[in-house]
């Protein structure tokens, strides 16, 4: 059998496109690798294992897992060895530390949100440049008259989100927490706060603080029995709405991805709430994704912004739109800084 | 306003798995961009427009106008400039020659297919992979029983997935016609030929062939009405199934993407009946993606593989795979030729 190779013609052919055309298939072919558990199995049995037995530990076909551990050795989530004339896979690195649900740092809730959420709103993209309005009626069937009761739309839905937010400040919370000193706060409120991972954060980096995690009822419950333990006694909850009921005095509130859910109406309301109940010499923490202000990237932050148009009410903005929002509430002295990974942070004060 | 850079922490942070994730937010971008008709308004427009000029042309919000033709920058699909303190957006090359309707290299409908078909069954891959089965049942609520009465359910189905194989050849077609000197042959049998993407690439690169594109009674209408003009008097068509109907003598007979939609078993019967009716010193012309022996790769070919399993009963196969089809129909001399693009080419020989 006789070969021979073409010289390929790159200037002639849309490579960068069609990369772009099959991301997709690259998300799903990781979701699904993470669904079925094919790297919980390699990680639990501590042996490199042939797609014969991959395949029955994660009860799926031997066809299709084969083709599935091909595409991942092909992104370099799995490696591969000839044993006896077999093919056996291992996890690499990445894999273990990042795709496996035991993981301290494990994105598997945050991808099952992705796969199961985020990709199908996304098929209605066109629809929400269109109309300008998220989709979540016509991917879910729930009104979005109120942004998280539609997210919340079920127990298992924030449940899911709340694992969502949880994975993502494993490994980008400790960066958000100390880009700028935050020990001469020791009151802190994290509003929104969630699961209660960033807290634990502030905690871990700040021997002195306190943290307050502020958060709808139904979220406040779910947190105290799944994720945040007793044990915790720097840690604690107030219930509340924050556009509507009392905020708790402090020294430093946190709004970790909370304005990038809405309008700067509603950024601004929620900023002058947070500005007269804040302590004087106080200040406060925004922790977003940044926009470049020439409008060049980062492309995540760009993908994000649509993203927050598919599901919210609201945008990522630059540094200088978060400043402005933060100067009208009254807060000054307003800085940012650039973590180097998605999340950074905008810290504006109070004066004393 | 003050401002810090963090060094970014890259060995503790899964850059290419995040990556990974949002592949499918690039797709739907592009996708998004073109079936809206951004590149288009910009090509017909013949200068650099603004954010509020596009909206208006394509009928869509500012809002999410802004968002798109940004993500739209980061991807290099769109550059811009400044003029007068207001933001114009040009198209780059890449996105006027394979982004824009108009173009004989368009990708268009190729993305329109990926975009409304591909994407909502890959939202099935954990399904399929368990199953080892396709999903157009679930994704469309059509039996496969027969797979291209599935995938012709509409006539509207079936001219979208003929366009979507025209779009493919016009940027693949002339690799894979001359990655072998086919000049010997002077009648030609393209077998699924459908559009006849493929029969004017032979026609054009060999002037003494004639081609008869054979299909099912309705693709040949449809191509016939809308693809081959009748003054195209080389090209001619033959009415019928290949698994059930005579085939015409021929010299050479193309299968391009054929065989990866069957089982070994088909192939095989498809391959025996060619082989049958080819004239002694004849030969087939496969034109496939081929995998890497080693497993290592095509990644894109990888992921094929899963995409033949999601929508198809076939798969994506390695050169020595094809080679053993071919061999066991009868085939001789077998080659293959990779062409440094999508796909590639075998040929196997009847002898004389």
């Amino acid at each position: 059998m006789g070969s021979s190779e073409g010289a390929p013609a790159a200037d002639t052919y849309p490579r960068k496109i069609l990369e772009y055309m099959e991301g997709f298939l690259i998300s799903k072919t990781v979701f699904t690798s993470c669904e079925l558990g094919v790297f919980d199995v390699l990680l639990g049995a501590g042996r490199p294992l042939s797609a014969g037995e991959i395949s029955r530990a994660v009860g799926a076909s031997l066809d299709g897992t084969e083709r599935l551990l091909a595409a991942c050795t092909g992104l370099q989530l799995l490696s591969t060895h000839q044993d006896n004339g077999q093919v056996l896979y291992s996890n690499t690195e990445q894999a273990s530390v990042y795709l496996t649900r035991s993981s301290p740092v494990s994105l598997y809730q945050s991808i099952q949100y992705s796969s199961r959420t985020i990709y199908l709103c996304w098929h209605y993209l066109t629809d929400a440049v269109r109309s300008g309005k998220n989709q979540y009626e016509k991917a879910f069937g729930v009104s979005s008259q109120d942004l998280f009761q539609a997210l919340y739309r079920s127990d298992e839905e924030m449940v899911k989100f709340m694992h969502l937010m949880n994975s993502i400040w494993n490994i980008c919370g400790k960066d958000v927490v100390t880009a700028f000193d935050l020990s001469p706060f020791k009151v802190i409120c994290d509003l929104g706060g969630c699961s209660g991972a960033l807290a634990k954060q502030c905690t871990s980096a700040y021997p002195e603080c306190t943290v307050t995690i502020f958060d709808l009822p139904k979220v406040v419950h779910v947190s105290r029995e799944h994720f945040v333990s007793e044990a915790d006694q720097r840690i604690s909850f107030h219930e509340g709405d924050f556009f509507k009921d009392h905020l708790p005095e402090a020294d430093l509130y946190i709004l970790a991805r909370i304005l990038h859910d809405w309008t700067d109406e509603r950024c601004i309301e929620l900023l002058r709430r947070i500005y007269k109940a804040c302590k004087p010499g106080g200040a406060v923490l925004l922790v977003e994704a940044l926009l470049r202000e020439d409008g060049s990237g980062p492309l995540t932050v760009q993908l994000y912004s649509l993203n927050m148009l598919v599901q919210t009410e609201g945008r990522e903005r630059t540094d200088v739109q978060y400043a402005a929002l933060l100067a009208a509430a009254g807060f000054t002295n307003i800085q940012h800084c650039l973590t180097g990974k998605t999340y950074d942070a905008v810290l504006g004060h109070k004066e004393t």
